[in-house]
């Protein structure tokens, strides 16, 4: 294999054999770090490639090592500004440490998600960090097993499949959001949000739950909407509450879209946040703090989770055990969680 | 090169040629499309191929064709809506057509984008679409040249590269906004954005300048802060304009982070925008329709803009010429463009 130089001249390893006056096979342990590689050896190689700008080649070092120093990156959707957060983070990350990142949306489907996973073995990556579709299909658990590569999950609870995961504390920020709009006499608080077929809406589920037994008052499964992260859900069954005779005094949104669809729903009916409803997001995005008025939220930082779900994944490429790190949460109550009542 | 199939064996070329009853040579002749292979060969081999779930291993296939099927993507920064949506949309298309997308930040540093273009380079992507971070710099010009492969430039204006273009006609729709403003009345339009050194600059200065002489009217220079798309730049420099006595009656802000940096200052001094002063935001993001008040804006089609970088690396990876192709621009008059005067 060649490298280009900048002038666009053909630059090889013979050329540097050549340069450096030694054996081609001695140019190429030393270029793949063999440790049975003298200090002069080295030296002489060092120079020849600085001299003729060789740069070492991606391709044929993959074949020396087995390795591509590619991670695949699996999301739902870049576009969700809370996964463009932790995707840029997690990028940096991983190109400071010498990986590129092969990123792939799964637009919510699950047929797509094994398909980009299994595309993602046969490009042999090293690992790969996803955030998936579902934790419940058995094809997607397959597909991961026969991946036998290092994987980090984003906020997904799967112990059988030896990964490694970043999750988010979603209880405690999700409890105190439900105490705050309990403490303010709300009882009939809507929850719009993504499947329990992902540990991300039942760990927020769990906060939500015990703040109404703590409370001493009982939770109705006919507030609760659990069916899909996606706006148009949202927008769909927000209106549906909303038609009810009483409606609901409160809503919670799980997740970037969920929010989305609920406010379209809201802006829709004419009914203001903060005034007429109370209303509290889940997640914050990057523009959150422009918008009037201002939105409650339970915060989690997008890019402490980039960050940490490669340096976990960089572990694993060091030969370490699959481990968790947790992100926390915290409830700040806003203008748009007075009123409704 | 060996791959693993479903079960976690290893299925390699070797298994082909003996379950299929043939060469070896005659296995990778007909895996790599050779069209040299007959018909039953063909089928003997794709029987074979199934019957042991035998994946074509990328990294020999990349050895044999010297093609790696990667593409790289480098933009400012994935976590700026408007490059969410092209991204998705670009990877989507890209993925269609067999290819995968390396997706690299420069983080609004030349310095950092070369080197992303540079390792871009040593992985041998077949192509690479980037929305570079300045036109100017001839360092970037230089390594670009050395990359030698199909390029697709997102908005910029740079002759001389051999590049293709995904270019938007932002005059039209800036014009029309500037239009609006000074049809209303007003004079002391601020336009805060990024710095000249990229065409979305030059072509948007464009449709505001011809906008003010259509009126018979003067541009000062004054009313312009030309020198970052970032949040920050805008809220200083909006910030500073609207401390000056008189101060503007509108302010047009280029980007979404300009939009959010403007907003910010504007907030902070508890300025209302649709009824103190007016507000254009150049461009949108996703969840743009939820604001209130309602943002006037000049929208561009970020999908489309990501379907036809692809297209156009597609067709250069398929021998034709680079060409351009052309985004419009719409200007939509909403609540935040009222008041002012």
């Amino acid at each position: 294999m060649s490298s280009e130089n900048e002038n666009g001249g053909q630059v090889t390893i013979r050329h540097v054999a050549a340069r450096a006056g030694v054996a081609l096979s001695s140019v190429s342990r030393t270029l793949s770090g063999h440790p049975d590689v003298s200090p002069a050896m080295r030296a002489k190689v060092e120079e020849a490639v600085k001299a003729l700008g060789y740069e070492p080649d991606f391709l044929a070092q993959s074949l020396r090592s087995g390795t591509t120093r590619n991670i695949g990156f699996i999301i739902r959707d870049i576009a969700n500004p809370l996964f463009a957060l932790v995707a840029r983070a997690c990028e940096q990350e991983l190109r400071r440490n010498g990986y590129s990142m092969i990123l792939m949306n799964s637009d919510g489907s699950v047929e797509t998600e094994s398909k980009n996973l299994m595309l993602l073995r046969r490009r042999r990556v090293d690992g790969v960090i996803a955030s998936l579709v579902a934790e419940d299909s058995p094809y997607i658990k397959k597909t991961i097993l026969s991946l036998r590569r290092p994987l980090v999950l984003l906020d997904r609870d799967m112990k059988d499949l030896n990964a490694s995961a970043v999750i988010t504390d979603h209880y405690t920020g999700v409890f105190e959001a439900t105490k705050h709009l309990l403490d303010k006499g709300h009882r009939r608080i809507a929850f719009v949000t993504g499947s329990e077929n992902v540990y991300t809406t039942r760990d927020r589920l769990r906060g939500y739950r015990a703040a109404f037994t703590a409370a001493g008052e009982e939770v109705s499964e006919k507030w609760m909407a659990l069916g899909g992260f996606d706006p148009e859900y949202a927008l769909v069954h927000t209106r549906n509450f909303l038609s009810k005779n009483p409606r609901p005094t409160a809503i919670i949104a799980g997740g970037i879209g969920s929010t989305a669809g609920s406010l379209r729903a809201l802006n829709e009916l004419e009914i203001e946040i903060g005034k007429d409803i109370a209303f509290v997001a889940l997640d914050e995005w990057p523009l959150f703090d422009i918008f009037r008025p201002k939105i409650s939220s339970v915060y989690r930082d997008a890019q402490a989770m980039g960050v940490e779900a490669a340096h976990l994944l960089l572990e694993m490429l060091n030969g370490k055990n699959p481990s968790e790190s947790v992100i926390e949460t915290k409830f700040t109550a806003r203008t748009s969680s007075e009123g409704g009542l």
